[in-house]
């Protein structure tokens, strides 16, 4: 229950064991065109160029990076935790221009501040942002920013590495340009994939570059080849065969269950976690409207060794939460439910072991009533 | 039987459907420093920077490239296949200047055109070659290429993707300073996994650089961090966990036979092989001195369609052998005996099918002699 590898589903670990075929085999040929739809489905998107990167989400948000930025570029980049520093530093390495646009961590962003810097940048080739902050717990309006973003004439890249399965990712809907996200967090799959999508804008961009793409493995213009459709496939790295396998079936569960389903249930889960986190006087940093239910960044309550917890969580419990992370880091533990890991018996369990922990360390919280609050809200 | 992904072993199978912990969890932390010494081992390296790549060996190759390379710098590539080709491009996108010292596909590196190559061009930085040609099936004098390097101050970056495991590959012996393999050839792991190693004198250029490595995935100043001893580890990305846990066991399988009983093991195979082939009147393209015992390259007998032989293979018997790639498509197939999948029951049905597949097409071959002259070879 940390912030993602998440719980992987008994099924995909099964599938990651099939026995590995050549990924140039017919058979397997024909699982990636699956994999390709079954992302159209979770993305919510038309996009042709919709692909899983052989490589974790840092990898998937370099691929948008290195193929949409040119050297003299301008981006803007909104921050308002982790990730969004990570988005500025991939634009400076393609020896870009960063515009920082920065939020308080555990906010959603602003999007008057993002307008202004619109208005003071207008040469901005650009926007990109992150739609859920893993290191906060914060969610933003992606479609409220993609929109802004088009009306002064800018792509966007937009991070939903935690987001996807989880709440609501509707790329067509967004008008969104390049976007990546991971399958370690709410598809429950093990790390180590990165589903990307490009837009016709996007990809129109990719090709009219003036100068090559730095990454021969991310690069695109290879890469679609190796995804083009059946016979003309072109060799270019080899998949990772196995972890395709688990990806593919953690995307049939997804579509079994329904995306809708699958928001409603996470949204039912964290609803019943706050309740019982309220119910031990505990709060959530992130404000209401702007919560990710899948991640839960919880105040520690003062004088408590949070570090000690987590051990005690691990060891007693065999129960992983998550630390904070930068500016966030010895303020809060990050509580995931993810995926597969989104269920009634994980938040009672969470509830019970933290209250049995903090209770032993002393922390000042209000005893046994807890799992009673949580239960209520599955009434 | 193809070119790799090759037969991966149970063992790897099994371990891979292990249940996902997180990428921070101290027992993950122990297997990952067991990853590292266990590398070493195989790569028969002191090299403190000997870790795994969360992605395929392309990755492995780039990871080499872009942390070495800067732009403006001369890089040598011996090419002769298709992979040294890769390299090429990999440095003219750093915007560094290739000299090309060609070979012809089916060949060693010759050492006399590199040293005139190295004469000709004093401010060389690096020399890089690939030790096993997959494309070609001919191995170089690692050795030997190494140490002419060093003679004219030069690092040097090694392919060692379908060496590792399956013949010898000496870092410290050779003298070799960056180099990268895969899981999917001689180790019998599923792709996605590039193991790397950096001699010390890698690493002090690496860290010596003028300009920001071009890569944030792939930064080795970075990954180090994340790959560190102990409890100074930086999160940098989300380990591939359950592609990490089948990668381990495929090395503690290789620690278990030992490297020199693995090297033994492949030659007996490929003699069996090439006795049975060659009683079939077929013919291996590489000299004998320069092939790989774990990838040969047959020469496609005149008029036979080669396509619809591999295209029956895998139909009536379930077997993958491997098309020419490049100058050589549609003149060699590439048969594989790679790690787990060499072994002498392999041979014979390679051998059993590939006569029947030929005789039915009515191929000049001669009938009824390979199996007996390849079981002569086991003695």
């Amino acid at each position: 229950m940390g912030p993602g590898p998440s719980d992987v589903n008994p099924r995909v670990l099964n599938a990651m064991a099939r026995p590995t075929i050549g990924h140039l085999d017919p058979e397997f040929v024909r699982m990636m065109d699956e994999v390709k739809s079954l992302l159209r489905f979770a993305f919510q998107t038309k996009n042709e160029l919709t692909i899983a990167v052989s490589a974790p989400g840092s990898a998937g948000m370099e691929t948008c990076f290195v193929n949409l930025v040119e050297p003299g570029d301008k981006v803007i980049v909104c921050q308002n935790g982790l990730f969004g520093g990570r988005m500025a530093e991939n634009v400076r390495r393609m020896d870009a221009e960063v515009v920082l646009v920065e939020d308080e961590w555990g906010r959603a962003i602003e999007l008057q501040k993002l307008e202004d810097a619109l208005k003071n940048h207008p040469d901005t080739k650009i926007v990109s942002f992150v739609h859920a902050e893993t290191s906060t717990g914060a969610q933003s309006d992606a479609e409220a920013i993609c929109k802004l973003a088009r009306k002064y004439d800018c792509l966007t890249i937009v991070d939903c590495v935690t987001s996807l399965g989880g709440t609501e990712v509707s790329l067509d809907v967004w008008g969104a340009d390049a976007v990546y996200s991971g399958s370690q967090k709410c598809l429950s799959c093990a790390p180590g994939i990165s589903p990307v999508s490009f837009s016709g804008r996007a990809v129109e961009a990719v090709k009219a570059r003036q100068t090559p793409v730095r990454s021969w493995f991310m690069d695109l213009n290879l890469v679609m080849g190796y995804w083009g459709e059946g016979q003309t496939r072109a060799y270019h790295h080899t998949a990772p065969v196995n972890a395709l396998y688990g990806f593919h079936e953690a995307l049939v569960i997804l579509n079994e269950e329904g995306l809708q389903a699958a928001w409603e249930r996470h949204m039912q889960n964290h609803l019943a976690l706050r309740a019982g986190l309220e119910a031990m006087g505990l709060s959530l940093i992130v404000p209401e409207k702007e919560r990710l239910p899948q991640l839960n960044a919880v105040t520690i309550p003062e004088g408590v060794d949070e570090a000690a917890i987590r051990r005690k969580l691990l060891q007693s419990f065999n129960l992983e939460i998550g630390a904070g992370l930068g500016s966030l880091a010895g303020k809060v533990w990050r509580i995931g439910l993810m995926g597969y890991a989104s269920n009634a018996k994980n938040v009672i369990l969470c509830l019970s072991a933290l209250e049995a922990v903090l209770s032993e360390s002393h922390a000042p919280i209000n005893k046994g009533l807890a799992v009673a609050e949580a239960y209520r809200v599955y009434g």
